[in-house]
Protein backbone atom coordinates (compact mmCIF):
# COMPACT_ATOMS: atom_id res chain seq x y z
CA UNK A 1 0.00 0.00 0.00
CA UNK A 2 1.63 3.33 -0.96
CA UNK A 3 -0.17 5.16 1.88
CA UNK A 4 1.39 3.25 4.35
CA UNK A 5 4.82 3.44 2.66
CA UNK A 6 4.82 7.20 2.77
CA UNK A 7 3.91 6.94 6.71
CA UNK A 8 6.96 4.08 6.98
CA UNK A 9 9.14 7.05 5.95
CA UNK A 10 7.60 9.33 8.05
CA UNK A 11 8.83 7.05 11.11
CA UNK A 12 11.98 6.49 9.81
CA UNK A 13 12.06 10.36 9.66
CA UNK A 14 11.05 10.15 13.28
CA UNK A 15 13.67 7.28 14.35
CA UNK A 16 16.49 9.88 12.91
CA UNK A 17 15.36 12.84 14.88
CA UNK A 18 15.46 10.36 18.21
CA UNK A 19 11.28 10.32 18.32
CA UNK A 20 9.82 6.96 19.18
CA UNK A 21 8.98 6.34 15.09
CA UNK A 22 5.74 6.24 14.12
CA UNK A 23 4.59 8.29 10.82
CA UNK A 24 1.11 8.65 9.93
CA UNK A 25 -0.39 10.35 6.82
CA UNK A 26 -3.97 11.44 6.34
CA UNK A 27 -5.48 10.80 3.04
CA UNK A 28 -8.28 13.04 1.23
CA UNK A 29 -10.45 11.81 -1.41
CA UNK A 30 -7.58 9.31 -1.98
CA UNK A 31 -4.45 12.17 -2.24
CA UNK A 32 -2.11 12.83 1.52
CA UNK A 33 -3.36 16.00 2.72
CA UNK A 34 -1.16 15.69 5.72
CA UNK A 35 2.56 13.97 7.06
CA UNK A 36 3.17 13.76 10.29
CA UNK A 37 5.20 11.82 12.73
CA UNK A 38 6.27 12.05 16.41
CA UNK A 39 7.08 15.12 17.93
CA UNK A 40 7.38 14.28 21.74
CA UNK A 41 10.28 14.71 22.62
CA UNK A 42 11.35 17.93 20.29
CA UNK A 43 8.45 19.79 21.55
CA UNK A 44 8.65 17.97 25.17
CA UNK A 45 4.51 17.46 24.96
CA UNK A 46 3.73 14.38 25.26
CA UNK A 47 0.69 14.43 23.34
CA UNK A 48 2.37 15.59 19.89
CA UNK A 49 1.95 12.19 18.56
CA UNK A 50 1.58 11.43 14.65
CA UNK A 51 -1.71 11.49 14.55
CA UNK A 52 -2.57 14.89 16.52
CA UNK A 53 0.08 16.39 13.86
CA UNK A 54 -2.15 15.10 11.05
CA UNK A 55 -5.21 16.78 12.65
CA UNK A 56 -3.47 20.32 12.91
CA UNK A 57 -2.29 20.08 9.27
CA UNK A 58 -5.88 18.99 8.02
CA UNK A 59 -7.26 21.98 10.04
CA UNK A 60 -4.62 24.66 8.15
CA UNK A 61 -5.38 22.57 5.32
CA UNK A 62 -9.13 23.63 5.53
CA UNK A 63 -8.47 26.76 6.43
CA UNK A 64 -6.52 27.74 3.81
CA UNK A 65 -9.16 26.08 1.04
CA UNK A 66 -12.00 27.40 2.64
CA UNK A 67 -13.85 24.04 3.50
CA UNK A 68 -15.41 23.01 6.34
CA UNK A 69 -13.18 20.65 8.87
CA UNK A 70 -16.12 18.77 10.01
CA UNK A 71 -16.75 17.45 6.61
CA UNK A 72 -13.24 16.88 5.81
CA UNK A 73 -12.41 14.68 8.44
CA UNK A 74 -15.40 12.70 8.06
CA UNK A 75 -13.83 11.27 4.64
CA UNK A 76 -10.13 10.82 5.98
CA UNK A 77 -8.01 8.12 6.03
CA UNK A 78 -5.74 7.63 8.48
CA UNK A 79 -2.49 5.61 7.28
CA UNK A 80 -0.36 4.94 10.76
CA UNK A 81 2.67 2.92 11.39
CA UNK A 82 1.41 1.87 15.04
CA UNK A 83 -2.15 1.51 16.35
CA UNK A 84 -3.01 4.27 17.76
CA UNK A 85 -3.13 5.33 21.77
CA UNK A 86 -6.01 5.52 24.07
CA UNK A 87 -6.05 9.29 23.54
CA UNK A 88 -5.36 9.26 19.64
CA UNK A 89 -8.09 6.46 18.80
CA UNK A 90 -10.67 8.43 21.13
CA UNK A 91 -9.66 11.69 19.07
CA UNK A 92 -10.28 9.90 15.46
CA UNK A 93 -13.55 9.00 16.84
CA UNK A 94 -14.16 12.30 17.96
CA UNK A 95 -13.84 13.63 14.91
CA UNK A 96 -15.42 11.13 12.68
CA UNK A 97 -12.98 9.56 10.51
CA UNK A 98 -13.85 7.66 8.09
CA UNK A 99 -11.30 4.09 8.22
CA UNK A 100 -8.05 3.69 10.27
CA UNK A 101 -5.43 1.43 8.91
CA UNK A 102 -2.36 0.72 11.07
CA UNK A 103 0.77 -1.60 11.19
CA UNK A 104 1.52 -3.17 14.27
CA UNK A 105 -0.03 -3.24 17.59
CA UNK A 106 0.77 -1.12 20.49
CA UNK A 107 -0.12 -3.80 23.25
CA UNK A 108 1.04 -1.06 25.88
CA UNK A 109 -0.94 1.74 24.93
CA UNK A 110 -3.31 0.89 22.06
CA UNK A 111 -7.13 2.45 21.30
CA UNK A 112 -8.23 -0.79 20.06
CA UNK A 113 -5.74 -3.76 22.21
CA UNK A 114 -5.56 -2.48 25.10
CA UNK A 115 -9.59 -1.17 25.33
CA UNK A 116 -11.25 -0.99 22.71
CA UNK A 117 -12.10 2.74 22.61
CA UNK A 118 -13.88 2.80 19.38
CA UNK A 119 -16.49 0.04 20.83
CA UNK A 120 -17.13 1.52 24.13
CA UNK A 121 -17.70 4.97 21.92
CA UNK A 122 -20.29 2.89 19.73
CA UNK A 123 -17.38 4.44 16.67
CA UNK A 124 -18.35 3.59 13.44
CA UNK A 125 -14.66 4.00 11.90
CA UNK A 126 -13.52 1.07 9.68
CA UNK A 127 -10.07 -0.17 11.45
CA UNK A 128 -7.75 -2.57 9.99
CA UNK A 129 -4.49 -3.39 11.42
CA UNK A 130 -1.75 -5.46 10.84
CA UNK A 131 -0.54 -3.19 7.24
CA UNK A 132 3.11 -3.78 6.59
CA UNK A 133 3.53 -4.42 10.52
CA UNK A 134 6.95 -5.99 10.96
CA UNK A 135 8.29 -2.87 9.20
CA UNK A 136 6.77 -0.97 11.65
CA UNK A 137 7.39 -2.81 14.49
CA UNK A 138 11.20 -3.37 13.42
CA UNK A 139 11.38 0.20 13.84
CA UNK A 140 10.08 0.43 16.95
CA UNK A 141 12.38 -2.34 18.76
CA UNK A 142 15.73 -0.61 16.99
CA UNK A 143 14.43 2.30 18.65
CA UNK A 144 14.01 0.79 21.94
CA UNK A 145 17.23 -1.21 21.66
CA UNK A 146 19.06 2.00 20.74
CA UNK A 147 17.50 4.20 23.24
CA UNK A 148 17.95 1.65 26.41
CA UNK A 149 19.58 -1.18 26.06
CA UNK A 150 18.88 -2.96 29.18
CA UNK A 151 14.78 -1.62 28.14
CA UNK A 152 12.76 -4.91 27.09
CA UNK A 153 11.20 -4.70 23.78
CA UNK A 154 7.91 -2.81 23.06
CA UNK A 155 5.74 -5.78 22.79
CA UNK A 156 6.59 -6.43 26.54
CA UNK A 157 4.21 -5.14 29.14
CA UNK A 158 5.46 -3.24 32.17
CA UNK A 159 5.62 -5.15 35.19
CA UNK A 160 4.75 -3.25 38.25
CA UNK B 1 -12.63 25.72 46.33
CA UNK B 2 -11.54 28.94 44.63
CA UNK B 3 -10.14 26.87 41.58
CA UNK B 4 -13.57 25.40 40.55
CA UNK B 5 -15.06 28.31 41.32
CA UNK B 6 -13.01 29.79 38.53
CA UNK B 7 -13.25 26.77 36.15
CA UNK B 8 -17.05 26.77 36.43
CA UNK B 9 -16.63 30.62 35.02
CA UNK B 10 -15.25 28.88 31.95
CA UNK B 11 -17.76 26.70 31.84
CA UNK B 12 -20.22 29.74 31.80
CA UNK B 13 -18.49 31.66 29.97
CA UNK B 14 -18.81 28.51 27.23
CA UNK B 15 -22.16 28.46 27.77
CA UNK B 16 -22.74 31.81 26.51
CA UNK B 17 -20.59 30.95 23.66
CA UNK B 18 -22.88 28.11 22.59
CA UNK B 19 -20.45 25.35 22.91
CA UNK B 20 -20.68 22.32 25.61
CA UNK B 21 -20.31 23.99 28.98
CA UNK B 22 -17.06 22.66 30.46
CA UNK B 23 -14.62 24.59 32.05
CA UNK B 24 -10.80 23.98 33.40
CA UNK B 25 -8.07 25.78 35.03
CA UNK B 26 -4.68 24.40 35.21
CA UNK B 27 -2.88 25.27 38.75
CA UNK B 28 0.64 25.09 38.86
CA UNK B 29 2.56 25.99 42.49
CA UNK B 30 -0.95 26.80 43.91
CA UNK B 31 -1.56 29.95 40.93
CA UNK B 32 -3.99 28.93 37.65
CA UNK B 33 -1.43 29.71 34.73
CA UNK B 34 -3.89 27.99 32.34
CA UNK B 35 -7.75 28.79 31.49
CA UNK B 36 -9.92 27.21 29.23
CA UNK B 37 -12.95 26.33 27.93
CA UNK B 38 -14.62 24.06 25.13
CA UNK B 39 -13.75 25.62 21.44
CA UNK B 40 -15.03 22.74 19.64
CA UNK B 41 -17.67 24.50 17.91
CA UNK B 42 -15.81 27.78 16.89
CA UNK B 43 -12.62 25.85 15.93
CA UNK B 44 -15.02 22.77 14.43
CA UNK B 45 -12.17 20.55 15.58
CA UNK B 46 -13.87 17.92 17.98
CA UNK B 47 -10.58 17.38 19.96
CA UNK B 48 -10.40 21.24 21.19
CA UNK B 49 -11.86 20.52 24.41
CA UNK B 50 -11.27 22.48 27.83
CA UNK B 51 -8.11 20.22 28.70
CA UNK B 52 -6.79 20.72 25.59
CA UNK B 53 -6.77 24.10 25.41
CA UNK B 54 -5.08 24.65 28.98
CA UNK B 55 -2.79 22.23 27.25
CA UNK B 56 -1.59 24.29 24.83
CA UNK B 57 -1.38 27.33 27.12
CA UNK B 58 1.30 25.58 29.53
CA UNK B 59 3.11 24.97 26.96
CA UNK B 60 3.29 28.81 25.33
CA UNK B 61 3.52 29.78 29.28
CA UNK B 62 6.67 27.05 29.80
CA UNK B 63 8.33 29.10 26.67
CA UNK B 64 7.76 31.94 28.04
CA UNK B 65 9.64 31.44 30.98
CA UNK B 66 12.27 29.14 29.84
CA UNK B 67 11.04 26.09 32.05
CA UNK B 68 10.72 22.22 31.18
CA UNK B 69 7.26 21.59 30.07
CA UNK B 70 7.72 17.68 31.20
CA UNK B 71 9.01 19.10 34.85
CA UNK B 72 6.02 21.94 35.35
CA UNK B 73 3.51 19.30 34.14
CA UNK B 74 4.29 16.80 36.92
CA UNK B 75 3.31 19.30 39.12
CA UNK B 76 -0.23 20.67 37.87
CA UNK B 77 -3.10 20.10 39.12
CA UNK B 78 -6.40 20.21 36.96
CA UNK B 79 -9.50 21.50 37.92
CA UNK B 80 -12.17 20.92 35.85
CA UNK B 81 -15.81 21.16 35.75
CA UNK B 82 -16.72 17.18 34.40
CA UNK B 83 -15.10 14.40 34.53
CA UNK B 84 -11.97 14.18 31.36
CA UNK B 85 -13.48 12.29 28.44
CA UNK B 86 -10.85 8.92 26.96
CA UNK B 87 -9.27 11.38 25.05
CA UNK B 88 -8.39 14.51 27.51
CA UNK B 89 -7.44 11.30 30.27
CA UNK B 90 -5.37 9.37 28.46
CA UNK B 91 -3.88 13.06 27.28
CA UNK B 92 -3.22 14.25 30.70
CA UNK B 93 -2.00 10.67 31.93
CA UNK B 94 0.75 11.15 28.94
CA UNK B 95 1.99 14.56 30.50
CA UNK B 96 1.91 13.04 33.68
CA UNK B 97 -0.24 15.47 35.79
CA UNK B 98 -0.23 15.28 39.22
CA UNK B 99 -3.60 15.27 39.92
CA UNK B 100 -7.07 15.61 38.20
CA UNK B 101 -10.15 17.53 40.15
CA UNK B 102 -13.50 17.33 38.62
CA UNK B 103 -17.17 17.94 38.87
CA UNK B 104 -19.64 16.15 37.82
CA UNK B 105 -19.32 12.75 35.99
CA UNK B 106 -19.15 11.71 32.07
CA UNK B 107 -21.14 8.94 32.37
CA UNK B 108 -21.15 8.72 28.21
CA UNK B 109 -17.54 9.32 27.28
CA UNK B 110 -15.62 9.54 30.88
CA UNK B 111 -11.73 8.46 31.56
CA UNK B 112 -12.70 7.08 34.35
CA UNK B 113 -16.22 6.17 34.06
CA UNK B 114 -16.75 4.69 30.76
CA UNK B 115 -13.74 3.25 30.88
CA UNK B 116 -10.89 3.82 33.62
CA UNK B 117 -8.07 4.90 31.33
CA UNK B 118 -6.05 5.94 34.19
CA UNK B 119 -5.91 2.14 35.54
CA UNK B 120 -5.54 0.94 32.31
CA UNK B 121 -2.26 2.64 31.84
CA UNK B 122 -1.31 2.16 35.41
CA UNK B 123 -1.15 6.18 36.20
CA UNK B 124 -0.26 7.16 39.53
CA UNK B 125 -2.37 10.38 38.78
CA UNK B 126 -4.62 10.92 42.13
CA UNK B 127 -8.11 11.81 40.84
CA UNK B 128 -10.99 13.52 43.02
CA UNK B 129 -14.71 13.53 41.36
CA UNK B 130 -17.83 15.28 42.70
CA UNK B 131 -16.72 18.71 43.56
CA UNK B 132 -19.79 21.41 42.88
CA UNK B 133 -20.93 18.77 40.95
CA UNK B 134 -24.46 19.66 40.95
CA UNK B 135 -23.20 23.35 39.16
CA UNK B 136 -21.42 21.60 36.71
CA UNK B 137 -24.45 19.20 35.64
CA UNK B 138 -26.80 22.02 35.62
CA UNK B 139 -25.08 23.87 32.99
CA UNK B 140 -24.72 20.42 31.28
CA UNK B 141 -28.57 20.28 31.49
CA UNK B 142 -29.07 23.76 30.35
CA UNK B 143 -27.20 23.25 27.48
CA UNK B 144 -28.48 20.23 26.19
CA UNK B 145 -31.95 21.43 27.01
CA UNK B 146 -31.84 24.32 24.87
CA UNK B 147 -29.63 22.84 21.61
CA UNK B 148 -31.65 19.82 21.32
CA UNK B 149 -35.01 20.31 19.50
CA UNK B 150 -35.76 16.20 19.58
CA UNK B 151 -35.15 16.41 23.37
CA UNK B 152 -38.31 15.35 25.12
CA UNK B 153 -41.01 18.23 25.79
CA UNK B 154 -41.28 19.69 29.10
CA UNK B 155 -44.00 18.45 31.04
CA UNK B 156 -46.34 21.25 31.02
CA UNK B 157 -50.06 20.22 29.67
CA UNK B 158 -51.13 21.56 25.89
CA UNK B 159 -54.21 23.73 26.41
CA UNK B 160 -56.20 22.00 23.66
Amino acid sequence: MEFMEDALKNAQEAFERKEVPVGCVFIYKNEIIARGSNEVNETKNATRHAEMICIDLVLSYCKKLNLDPQEVFREIVVVVTVEPCIMCAAALHNLSVKEIVFGCKNDRFGGTTVVNVFELLQSSVKIVGGVRDTEAMDLLKEFYKGENPSAPLPKTKRKV
